[in-house]
């Protein structure tokens, strides 16, 4: 594009709105869809039951060790349509710009969250753009909306957790929220942690390919593993009992909380599951899941119990209990 | 909510996250499938052919006569799908806050959001909230994002313009931007101009009750109705020739326009629709779109002709030529 950032006038809708789409949206995103630039989308949908999820990004840095914005966004959307079991139709994406953003960071933004739709199988097929004036925001927002097919016979929801069910989680946690932490530098902490941040549905395909009777699938973003637990067994009226040895922490993880006093188990995943299975498919989905690149470290963590309702336990490594509650108050604001 | 501002703990995705959705956006929101607070909604479409569409609104000030950033947000989504001849299925909203924002600001701009969703027969069944630092964005952003299913034999598309239609306008132009410029009080301007801000679906489906021979809709949003032509004329490769005379501007809206040096052909509406529309067609779509609350001042104002593509000539009053460009640089940043 020419100008080398961002002015007010990209966000008006004329000539300059015209030209920052056709010089460096379509450019990096340009598919039959989203270049009749109409009023929306046209999809096709090969079956008739529908997911629709959307997340707005606000992470900071934009840029961090495993990925950046581009990539988070278009990411986090993918799974939380995978997270219904459905396949991405379309991906929606709206960016808020601050005046004076510098359009080669916006290149490598898109360049990014473009190779991650093709690592997701889908395509941007809508968006928007406005500019705020310098002051009003912090760079750059975006909001990622998605819409995906959910196959015929498939039915994962937070509320289908049953007793005797099994809990799988897809790999180790806190990787993501570790290494934004490290790569804000505010705490002069050394080292790097790679963000885990990955697009799920592939493997979620694989899964779906064992069983189709996954009754639920979340992937701990904000709050945690601990947080999703929670909202498992209270969506569900269900109870939780997990063991802390079968939850993997790299050791680098486990430092930096440490360090700051934090646990693990509320830090924030981009690319890791947990998936409510029943008991005599437990295996077969697990199998399928350490097949895959992105689960090779998959392990049962727990069971779905009758007895108390809404509540996790913990069965920590020397062999106490405790009870997991969702995220109280903030842990680190703007890591997604 | 028992919190009167919002907390940066709002948007960490713990206990602070969940009585914000539970205490304030469900009351206003609440559906059976939001309610289930799953990663993505479920919907079930119809058809098999549909629109998915993304805005981000930045609008300043919040609240304006006519409306406030909810209905905007709201009316703007389901009209992206209403120019595609979509009926919108769900809604997915998403917000950005700041820090600090009043919660009693919020819950208006949730009941207004919800009344509008009411008035256009959809739902708000996907959501979101972020918060960001005191600074780092300017009291609320939202944005919303629509899936829409396209009716058997419907294909409008901003492309299939033909020589010989009719170019038809649902009303007078300019009422939702001079509004807004009056509403901030920046140039010491008397008087009130009320946003036309509206859903448009109704009204499309009663054209579409009269022929579903439409060939292009769009509403004549940022960039105003020059640039709308200008985009239909460049999407579809033909010549518009329209009358200046017929297109009809409120005094109100005059004097801002006078006063400012603004020209009304490019000031943003949200409440109007230009449709393109086979001759043998056109008489009776502008009879339904009359017999219609918001369309009653519809009139055709000009027609597709085989000369000059991707020009528009604008026959002015005093019976000379005008060609119509894009709106060109900024005529007034965050209207919408």
């Amino acid at each position: 594009m020419k100008n080398s950032s961002i002015l007010i006038a990209h966000g008006a809708g004329g000539q300059l709105s015209h030209e920052l789409i056709a010089e460096l949206f379509l450019p990096f995103l340009e598919n039959p869809v989203l270049s009749n630039l109409d009023d929306s989308a046209l999809l096709t949908a090969p079956g008739t039951r529908l997911a629709l999820t959307t997340d707005a990004y606000v992470v900071k840095p934009l840029f961090f060790p495993g990925g950046d914005i581009g990539r988070l966004s278009l990411c986090g959307t993918v799974n939380d349509l995978a997270m219904m079991g459905a396949a991405p139709l379309g991906i929606a994406a709206s960016f808020i710009l601050e005046e004076g953003f510098a359009t080669e960071k916006l290149e490598r933004i898109l360049g990014s969250l473009k190779a991650a739709a093709e690592e997701a199988g889908t395509e941007v097929v809508a968006g928007d753009t406005k500019v705020v004036e310098r002051g009003k925001a912090d760079g750059l927002f975006i909001t990622t909306s998605g819409v995906g097919a959910v196959p015929e016979g498939v039915d994962i929801q937070g509320r289908n957790a049953r007793e005797g069910d099994a809990v799988i989680l897809s790999g180790p946690v806190g990787d993501h929220e570790a290494g934004i932490l490290l790569a804000r530098g505010d705490f002069s902490l050394k080292g790097t942690v790679l963000s885990d941040c990955a697009p799920l549905n592939h493997l979620v395909d694989a899964m779906l390919g064992a069983s189709k009777e996954i009754h639920v699938l979340r992937d701990p973003t904000r709050g945690g593993l601990a947080t999703v637990l929670w909202e498992i067994a209270n969506s569900s009226e269900v109870g939780l009992e997990v063991e802390e040895e079968a939850i993997q922490v790299r050791s680098e993880v486990m430092g930096v909380c440490d360090l700051l006093g934090f646990d693990p188990l509320y830090l924030a995943n981009e690319g890791k599951l947990v998936a409510v299975v029943p008991e005599k498919h437990a295996e077969k989905v697990l199998s399928a899941m350490k097949s895959h690149p992105l689960g090779k470290s998959s392990v049962a963590i727990g069971r779905v119990v009758a007895g108390h309702p809404g509540r996790v336990h913990l069965k920590t490594r020397i062999g106490g209990h405790r009870l997991l509650e969702p995220l109280s108050g903030e842990q680190f604001p703007r890591i997604c």
